[in-house]
């Protein structure tokens, strides 16, 4: 654990609480007190307060953890107002209100400052991130090698993700392994599938180490995928490199996002009705979201995004083309390896 | 989708929703919503009116949640007073009762009664559970006689998870594997640890079948494990026998948890920190819940509960034997595989 890093984190959140006049904050999300403790298990909150505190103390409670709450916010001396992180439930949060009451103290459901923290990513986070994607795409490549036809999805997905746990990763989230027009359906969970002899395969995975994870798709031919496979290819590649051409600190993310859908509908293909990207860390999905609808969110330098535009025929074909960048000053600096790998002419040529 | 059996979940619901004099409930936790529907999906949310109602509609959304919720809501008509699963987040619970306030609907957060049902299994969902711990099983052995001296807890835990996928089950929750002093922490996350020449293993696992997970712990000697060891076995065995020698419709589950501890409590080794069960089902931790401080828990005929007392002693070992059971009127029905398979003398001898 790396104290010096832990307290900056908390010296940052002390200023988001002093801004909300609060006395305190209840941290409940399970990555949220990852960030702030290193502590990665379960079960486990972290009361902060405003005020500068010299250190941190760990209670190892034996009873209900909203009566541990209330002993130490006991301890700390007089709370008024207190924030909780309102990811937390309806019925915990009844439990903690029920705890507190003797305290006279006023909890307020707000968004996580720790969230507003963790958008940004410190150097450290982002190498995390680089590893979590250099095991992925090695477990890529030694899996696309051993790839056949009649492979089902099911043991495409399997032996990748047995791959990173044998490199100690951890599987980031469920990995999408579709052949075929399975491509096309939204979040499709692996099948018994058999890949034939001409296909399309779509491969959406991560790894996660340190609890890092990276989010990568790529999206082949298989024989002779066909004059159209091509050319919708080549339109995400273009669409996708075209998107991370306008990331830069400062730009509204709304603009990244059209970016790519314009050169998608400019092709005549479908535009996807998914977003462009979203933010990466200790969960898979974090801020900034990169809509269509959300005027407001700029891209700032050190978050690390997804780009992923698409082109989805269902029936046909599903291509997706996702790599994790970071936002740099002037730009962006493309965290995963390139994507020009993934295709060649309209058969799979890795490497 | 046997319509039949959801219709007749749904019956119960709403018998469940006039009681509490609900006009409605929705439902957004998303096993509960699988239960009512056979979806499986995320993200998605399901109303039920208090009336019987001829059918089911399904609203494919296009912008959020909660508006495609009010909608719903006003084409239903006059509903005072709805119910919201209180496992939903603060946050959007807030966001629910700002779509719905224009229809002046009260939004009041509850126990989900959804939770109530799934408690009590039909028939077909202990068909699932014991599917899931058929090919639970079948996988420990295949990879129980590939393990060797020097194989990391890593490389055991990966082969496990892919082995399960390869027979189409998910993995029900992330498996533990712990060698020697391993097995004594609690939620050890498989590391490089190797297996040594005289060492103890302990694999708690499970896979899951059409939603459906089962959850299997199963501890052994590597080499020559050792008196204290073989005892320390031979007493949890022992432990869970009595436990599950308890088990019927109608007992108090403080007594089931109590037969185990005092077994354990009798032979001089520290009595484990840990509830003795738990029901599982749609998730892996479910009612009912087998501790010793709760008085009022009966156990139920159709509930599926685990048995699962162990020793731990910290720097050396532990033992924890885990059984999935089916409580019946007059007692209780194994359904994963006998735990005498586990051990036998100090050496491992499987099957």
């Amino acid at each position: 654990m790396d104290t010096k890093r832990i307290q900056r984190r908390l010296r940052r959140l002390r200023g988001e609480l002093r801004e909300k006049k609060l006395d305190g904050l209840i941290l409940t999300k399970v990555e949220n007190v990852r960030y702030l403790t290193s502590f990665s298990g379960h079960d486990s909150w972290v009361l902060v307060t405003a005020g500068e505190c010299a250190g941190c103390r760990i209670v190892e409670r034996r009873a209900a953890i909203t009566k541990a709450l209330a002993e130490q916010l006991d301890r700390a001396g007089k709370m008024r107002r207190i924030g909780v992180e309102n990811s937390v439930s309806t019925a915990v949060l009844g439990k903690v209100r029920q705890a507190l009451r003797p305290l006279k103290t006023r909890i307020v459901p707000i968004d996580s400052p720790a969230e507003k923290l963790r958008r940004v990513k410190e150097e450290q986070e982002v190498g995390e991130i680089r590893r979590a994607a250099r095991i992925a795409w090695e477990c890529l490549e030694v899996c696309l090698k051993q790839l056949r036809t009649g492979m089902t999805e099911q043991a495409f997905a399997a032996r990748l993700e047995y791959e990173m746990k044998m490199r100690g990763a951890k599987v980031g989230f469920e990995t999408i392994a579709a052949f075929g027009p399975n491509g096309s359906r939204n979040h499709h969970q692996p099948s018994a599938r058999k890949l034939r002899k001409t296909d399309s395969i779509l491969i959406d995975f991560g790894a996660s180490v340190n609890g890092y994870t990276c989010d990568i798709t790529r999206s082949f031919g298989w024989g002779r995928a066909g004059r159209e496979y091509q050319r919708a290819w080549e339109t995400v590649y273009a669409a996708q490199q075209a998107a991370i051409a306008r990331v830069r600190d400062g730009i509204l993310a709304a603009h990244v996002d059209a970016a790519a859908r314009r050169v998608i509908d400019q092709s005549g293909f479908p535009v996807y009705g998914h977003g462009t990207g979203h933010g990466l860390g200790l969960e898979v999905h974090e801020q900034p979201f990169l809509s269509a609808l959300d005027r407001k969110t700029r891209l700032k330098e050190g978050q690390v995004i997804t780009i992923e535009p698409g082109i989805y025929l269902p029936g046909k074909f599903g291509i997706r083309i996702e790599d994790d960048v970071l936002v740099t000053k002037t730009g962006a600096k493309v965290l995963t390896k390139d994507s020009r790998y993934g295709f060649s002419g309209d058969t799979l040529t890795i490497f």
